[in-house]
């Protein structure tokens, strides 16, 4: 059960083209991706409407794509314009679109109500092609849930006993941490001061910090999940409670959490910095960095989705630092209660439109 | 769910041998098979009747078979003959035989009442060992439900999309036509006259037709699935309605889809021709291209159960081509409704019996 | 559905040490196995209780163990008493620890009521570790449930058809001969004399016997599913019914079957013998000849088991030689029968307890 209406992130820009059919399955329907020759993007049902065959080994045929099963061809609007064996075309013979957006290198799609799908809605990724930004495209594939993923996030302090070797380093100084958790409209914001800690291995990686540094992981992470970051460190300071940010490197990490399936996942992830952008080799560190980091974690989560699933009926017992998780889940709970009252509702008019 | 009361085809006879033990799962049924020595075929239930284990991997005996996991013997009719640690054999130990005819390389099993056998019912594929034909015995597996195949095979404007180097071509003209659909005893018969169009690819790789032919298709599609068709092409004439049978190269197609289990298929073909008969590269090259095409197929039905797999609720919208596919599903339901009904009414009748 | 109030083998000793975390799955749970300093035991639930990611991923702490994905600390009797993020701990936060013992070579863990695990109940396979008897460790996993091992090791009938060349021989003599089989204390004990047949493979592998053996096989099944048997084989004597020990080779087979899940099994076995201890060639031949025979029951049973995969309402039909086999089963049944009638109990005792 995933929420409808709401933006998801279905790709990278790159990987739609004007040439090339691109398929990718989000919650649980898959989408054919491509260009128009101006350039714009169609998103649409992968599936034609005459047997179910995926469009996506299809043809295209200027801006329409052609089912390579029995010929039928689609406009970019979905309305099938062509069936060879037959002059009139059933008016009903079309395949759904969805409402599609480029945004700063992502491709959004809108799977519920159309009507609703307002572009002003999308998150600001500006990093991800700002000039004075750098970052790499990453995406893994999950063979979970999302939200085993989106717990992940919401909860820092595995990254000492995760990621010691990368992103967290041996001092668990920094899982010790009390972030501080806020509500915000669709989601929580999470700030994380980390003051006087060992350098991440990571940061080590690309700057000479000749000792302490004063850190910070301050994010939104907000329907139907997606973290967006200011983080950095500075060498130690003694600015408590909010620590120090001269001399600091800073990042703007963007991650993009979108369901393929009940039990898997895709995820977009990029970490722009603002320094050395003139060195690509310092660019490629930190992206390294960060997706061995993710390797980390696809492990452990993965690792944790076998335990689960041997028993059912296994309760988790609450902590502390479980705080942003919960109230993340609760949000989470809160929209497809309202998803699924909404349409009820929507139901029972119709059924009084009839019976009226 | 699978029709019980009718012929299948379960094997090529050069499958089923003195020596070996040969099994093969029917309509979900493991069957074994065998050969006596005196040449005929034994069917049988490929399981034990003591503790299941399957007697294909047990020991031919003369004309029984030893299961070889506890040593029980199982005579040609089922009957088992011996057990090594007793002496009295209890009389229901048996296990279960079915009717089991070889006519013109085919073996063909009977599923159901056996007592509704008739060997006349098998349709006639004398062309699989005619001396005036030649074709190769065709084999492959499909990992669908067997209706999927059935629906490919009922429409044949798929050609021009699915096979455009094999058995279709790229002229499209072949798929605007009309084919012509009646309803026979047990199934469909579809006509379907191509004039004037580019002979397909498999066809000119074993003649120089120096221009276009008239090209046609008339098959009988019958329960369970089996196809037998006449096709061919001529030099294309004036004469239409019908087209030009002058000069032409000609087809006798037998194939036959039998059911596995639900998701997966048996499917047995070959493609006899009449012409270059003492030319063993001719018949090489159609049943080369035949076996191509027909891999074509199953890529784009395998990619089709996939698609409809992740929609269960997916409608499909009618066109006019799809009306042979629906007059055969029609028949499918009905005599499965049948054979429910019989099987209802007769269980009816014994609680009667056992009431009185 | 399995026995809960049982010694089950979970491990050969030497596979749970000091430095590592063990883990095996037994009756559906995972269980996480490490030794203490002092080399005792600990077995523990390998679960976190936090977020349910697996322990034996985590890290050893001197006798306790961390959950590497946030860093919670487990002593040896499974409470939490560290959490890096927060001061005091859940007194809740708690991960189930079993009864553990060690006993001649074999890990056994009790999965029921701690209170009824009563050491003393461990059946004696003091053969695995004596001076006089020599043995190799055996360990096959399964994918089938334990219940069709257990029938498989009730009825040796099977010996000459699945253990031609090993633990069988082509001598059927040995399938004809009718056990004797006992009710015993969870179980059934069978006693099988073979008189005047051919030693099997694996005895003429290490001895030569110039002629025909009486041979012995006299066992105990008990539950959950352990096989101590008293087996050998000496020359061909006069003295029926019992046979001839007179110049025998003796062993003392142990073997342990422990579900893993509904669908998989670990099968623990040993075949200490007492004579040419000093041979390790002796030994190993023994241990290979068996290993290869478990194979082959490996092959028919996961065989069997496909094959009653395939019909759900499959009805054996009962022979002579399945007495112990069905004893077994029923003692199996009316234990878990009892579980369950204990647990209702209990949980009306309580029901009663909170109306009052």
């Amino acid at each position: 059960m995933f929420i409808k209406n709401t933006w998801y992130v279905a790709a990278w820009d790159k990987e739609v083209t004007t040439e090339n059919l691109f398929s990718r399955t989000i919650i649980g329907v898959p989408v054919l991706m491509y260009r128009k020759e101006d350039g714009s993007i169609v998103a649409m049902e992968d599936r034609c409407c005459h047997r179910g065959a995926p469009l996506s080994v299809g043809r295209r045929e200027g801006d329409c794509v052609r089912c390579m099963y029995h010929g039928l061809k689609f406009d970019a609007a979905g309305q099938c314009v062509e069936a060879p064996a037959q002059k009139r075309i059933p008016i009903q013979a079309k395949v759904k679109t969805f409402p599609v957006v480029q945004r700063h290198r992502w491709v959004w799609v809108w799977m519920g109500d159309p009507a609703k799908a307002d572009p002003d809605l999308i998150p600001d990724t500006q990093w991800l092609d700002h000039p004075d930004w750098r970052s790499l495209d990453g995406y893994i594939h999950y063979d979970v849930n999302y939200l085993l993923i989106c717990d992940n996030l919401l909860d820092f302090s595995h990254l000492a006993f995760v990621h010691p070797t990368t992103l967290g380093g041996g001092d668990t100084t920094y899982a010790a941490v009390q972030p501080k958790v806020d509500r915000i409209d669709n989601g929580v914001r999470i700030t994380r001061w980390a003051l006087d800690v060992e350098p991440p291995p990571f940061a080590k990686a690309v700057k000479d910090w000749g000792g302490k540094v004063d850190r910070w992981n301050i994010y939104n992470f907000t329907l139907p999940a997606t973290l967006l970051m200011d983080s950095g460190m500075a060498p130690a300071g003694t600015g408590a409670p909010e620590g120090n940010r001269q001399g600091a490197i800073e990042f703007r990490g963007c991650q993009a959490i979108t369901p393929e399936n009940e039990d898997s996942t895709h995820y977009f992830f990029a970490h722009p910095h603002n320094f050395s952008i003139d060195k690509p080799e310092v660019t490629k560190s930190i992206h390294e960095s960060v997706v061995q980091a993710f390797d980390e974690d696809r492990e452990i989560i993965t690792a944790q989705k076998r335990s689960l699933a041997l028993d059912p009926n296994f309760k988790m017992v609450p902590f502390g630092m479980d705080a942003a998780l919960n109230q993340f889940r609760w949000v989470v709970a809160k929209c497809l209660e309202e998803e699924g009252l909404e349409a009820a509702s929507a139901q029972a008019a119709t059924a009084d439109t009839v019976k009226a």
